[in-house]
């Protein structure tokens, strides 16, 4: 058993969909959500920038005192997921493994559709995820760009997005999926109206739901897991602009927006492979 | 007369409108192109945050000899033009003043709707310099945050495009506008769309073909225009992911991706006050 809390990263607030869903499953461990807001979007960087940002973001977390670390991030999970885990002391949870097996034992047809950002289907992340556990498993993947900023809009059910989302669906469907990965932190507030637009026969895969699922498996398996009477505590932290943090992540979360840390990364030392040393650095 | 070329910078890509603008205008020049495609976008981020990053580009383009520097982004002329004009040896001419100027000279109703990004609006930088030039013009501003990402994955003449368009600039009609400033580099992309949006009775203001219009004025006036029989060249720098922005660089220039260089902004120091230290720093 333990109180200490789960650090949870994105580059922005997309990940608060994974709190979100920690939260609900997981309601006695406290959480410390870090937003990389002065550096969103990971997505068209490099992959040695995105892995130098998550060796930052890693050593501030462990500074926090961390038990675990889920990378709500697809992006950084495609590019720094490996090395994450090699330099931390803590058990490291990425969000594309846990919907790879979801979708796996969901498919009848063999046929998988994904759809993400451009960076994160460009890195073929899903696809190599699904082939490592079903080698005949067939991948349709589709980058859907304009989603996110139609969800950071709170365009859930408007008609340029149902417009959007069924001219990115279309191939999908003719391609005979009957399993649809919610490849990006963004789509889970998107689910509904995915929903309408593939049909009853396509079984969706919420990325963040199932995340939550294996970071529950690993705590209990460690033993590390709150106990039932814990106070539970939720921080959230962001890089820069704490106020649109604070605005999005209320229509994320649901409720009124709660207060938001400003955290400068800039002062802090990269996570190094053991925890004495970060924490000292 | 002077054969140095023209500095331009944005946090990405948007700012080659201006670009483009600029070698339509004055085909004799060079010009030498910055997109900060490693920390786009600037909008969320805070003031300070830009303030930082405009001066560490300044400090690049004077060291590539350049006899004026365009900051071809709204977010970046909002809040560090006058800074960058401070501790710049060599003009510094921003995307605002110039639109702002011809939307008052256009404006029969004095009701001037001006649509930019959440950053530019939240700024108010229209607004003020629109009433600095007519004090009593009332402006009416929009943040239209789906226009950049519609622009950059080339909907420019979509349905859902024209919907999105549609629900923004309402508002904007209703107050009786005239005149329409579009107050994003990405914007005049969608000009023939947006003009179908509002109808003929409103004029479009397009920032990037005033800017132009506005350096060609200070060259001019400095006598360091490029004589007639100059050899122009034209480079293109990002700061990251240089196939993307070469991709999307040549929707907005049209023709053929042109081979863009990759600078890490990192090593360099920033601008300070004269072009002597900056240049040897």
């Amino acid at each position: 058993m333990s109180t200490a809390p789960i650090g949870i990263f994105d580059s922005g607030i997309g990940g608060l969909t994974v709190a979100g869903a920690i939260r609900k499953l997981l309601p006695n461990e406290s959480t410390v959500y870090f937003g990389d807001t002065a550096r969103v979007p990971y997505g068209p960087k490099s992959p040695d920038t995105v892995r130098r940002y998550a060796r930052e973001i890693l050593a501030w977390l462990l500074q926090q005192d961390v038990k675990a670390v889920v990378v709500a991030c697809n992006t950084v999970t495609a590019h720094a997921l490996d090395e994450l885990r090699e330099r931390s002391p803590v058990p490291v949870i990425g969000v594309i493994e846990p919907g790879a097996r979801a979708a796996v034992s969901a498919t009848a047809t063999g046929v998988v559709g994904v759809i993400g950002t451009a960076g994160t289907v460009a890195s073929g992340a899903y696809r190599i995820a699904l082939q490592k556990i079903r080698p005949d498993v067939r991948v349709m993947e589709q980058a859907c760009p304009l989603l996110v900023p139609l969800v950071e809009e709170g365009w859930f059910d408007h008609e340029a997005t149902r417009l959007i989302a069924d001219e990115y669906l279309q191939p999908l469907r003719r391609h005979g999926i009957d399993v649809l990965v919610l490849g990006c932190t963004h789509y889970p507030m998107l689910k509904s109206l995915l929903h309408r637009v593939v049909g009853d026969d396509v079984r969706l895969i919420d990325s963040a739901a199932e995340t939550a699922g294996e970071l529950a498996h690993v705590l209990n398996e460690m033993g590390i897991a709150a106990p039932a009477n814990s106070a539970p505590t939720q921080r959230w932290v962001a890089s820069d602009d704490a106020a649109r943090f604070a605005k999005v992540g209320a229509v994320f979360m649901g409720g009124s927006p709660a207060p938001v840390e400003l955290v400068d990364l800039g002062q802090v030392k990269e996570a190094s492979s053991t925890r004495e040393s970060s924490t000292t650095a």
